[in-house]
């Protein structure tokens, strides 16, 4: 493939969550070119399965080819851990997932190896977080618990809420108990909690957020592919967005957060993208 | 349309919520032939767009087609909310949905004319519960209230539930300050929260649960369509369980819900179905 290193990025998610890893793109790579895709028609992924989420991957990512990207992040957490080692093998375009940039992190930062997990269900059920943390050092211990309402909490606007802490000391209670030191936050969602989860989670506890993780490594991944967009650019299309619903919503929540004023989210039908990919 | 009255019943929703519709009719119809479609894969509905959902619904009365329905029950609050007005202008089928059996019960419940609904979202958003039960009487006075957490706290299972209580306590405050003397449960999943929901709204005020109306409802319509099966069946298939997502889930919820054992739900690719509906 002769990539082009003017081409945007593509970035997908299931939905609005990851917009949490484009605002730490846009922060770190200014000059970077950005097509985003949510798949809005079909969100959540969290509690779908492993062939489901491949196919809908397979399909977001030959609209993202139309895009013409240089390179694919899969800023969703469940398509990380369930699609990603499957579709890496299918395209010649760099993709790398939010999944281990955050074990990586967690690595790093763990002193006494005893590491917590939060996500989705499906991500919990997958054993990606906990095969890849524990495969380089048998001694580090995983213990790892599905959140599932924190998404509808944080979609329903209750961040900072005594029923979302009462939900989170629930969630957390066992894992706590472990004495873990690093908590990832396997979910795009889960960043906008970091404040209450911090919180519950006390001090001695090290919060990773793999959406900025994933940013460095995609920065990283550019470099060394020489892939880097070295001209900064004002122009219009920047940044794309397109969402496989309507946008009203997605526009709102984007809004909340990114340090971009995001006014034309495009519709496309994402079902008539081909549900193969046969770069190789 | 020549219809045979030994046909089975199509009875569609987003996901599995519509087994509480479907577990009405098994009670009220013991006769009666049933297939259901849950269209897990893209679960929930009631976060999405009109022409999302008008889309998936066609694509569902298109499978049902194949299976050869005398009639369909919409289970699902939102798709008839924002759905049902149109596709059953492009259909020879009988088909009912469950919002108008709601309004109509309410309607006779009611003494001081102050109805509450809750539902999803879409379902407040479309404005049809509001619209069905002031049409007739322009005394009636409804609130409404989107309750978007409760469906994922019966997927957690916390149906009985201090969190659920109070996040019902804060959803209801408003609706029961209005002093209304009827609520509906307007979402298949809400059913399954009523004692909690009774506990909260108090003794004064009823609760009015589609399921059950609608399946009397579609008792009445069949009568007089003369389409009621009166031939009692032992048959193995007489109930087949349908979805768009992998089924191990779908079988365990089912079976919480149904007085029938269901084991071998099918997975079918519902995008493969038509998006548009002409037999008219």
């Amino acid at each position: 493939m002769t990539a082009d290193k003017y081409a945007p990025i593509g970035v997908f998610d299931s939905g609005l969550g990851g917009l949490t890893v484009v605002r730490e793109i846009m922060k770190n790579m200014p000059n970077e070119r950005l097509v985003y895709f949510g798949d809005t028609a079909r969100v959540p992924y969290g509690t779908k399965s492993k062939s489901t989420i491949i196919r809908y991957s397979r399909q977001i990512i030959n609209f993202l080819k139309t895009q013409n990207v240089k390179a694919i992040v899969v800023a969703c957490n469940t398509a990380s851990a369930l699609a990603l080692d499957t579709v890496e093998n299918e395209i010649d375009i760099p993709i790398i997932g939010v999944v281990r940039p955050g074990t990586d992190m967690a690595l790093k930062a763990t002193k006494n190896k005893k590491i917590g997990v939060i996500a989705t269900d499906s991500t919990i059920r997958s054993n990606l977080y906990q095969k890849l943390l524990t495969e380089g050092d048998e001694d580090v211990k995983v213990y790892a618990k599905a959140c599932p309402l924190f998404v509808p909490l944080v979609e329903e606007g209750w961040t900072n809420d005594m029923v979302t802490e009462i939900v989170a000391q629930r969630y957390l209670y066992e894992v706590l108990n472990k004495k873990i030191d690093t908590l990832i936050l396997g979910c795009t969602h889960y960043p906008l909690l970091s404040t209450l989860i911090g919180k519950v989670a006390g001090k001695r506890v090290q919060l990773v957020n793999p959406a900025y993780e994933t940013a460095q490594a995609l920065d990283r991944m550019l470099t060394e592919l020489n892939l880097k967009n070295d001209s900064e650019t004002e122009e219009e299309k920047k940044y794309q967005f397109f969402a496989s619903d309507t946008a009203e919503k997605f526009n709102a929540f984007a809004n909340l957060i990114l340090p971009y004023d995001v006014k034309a989210t495009k519709q496309i039908r994402i079902e008539s993208y081909q549900e193969t990919l046969n770069d190789k």
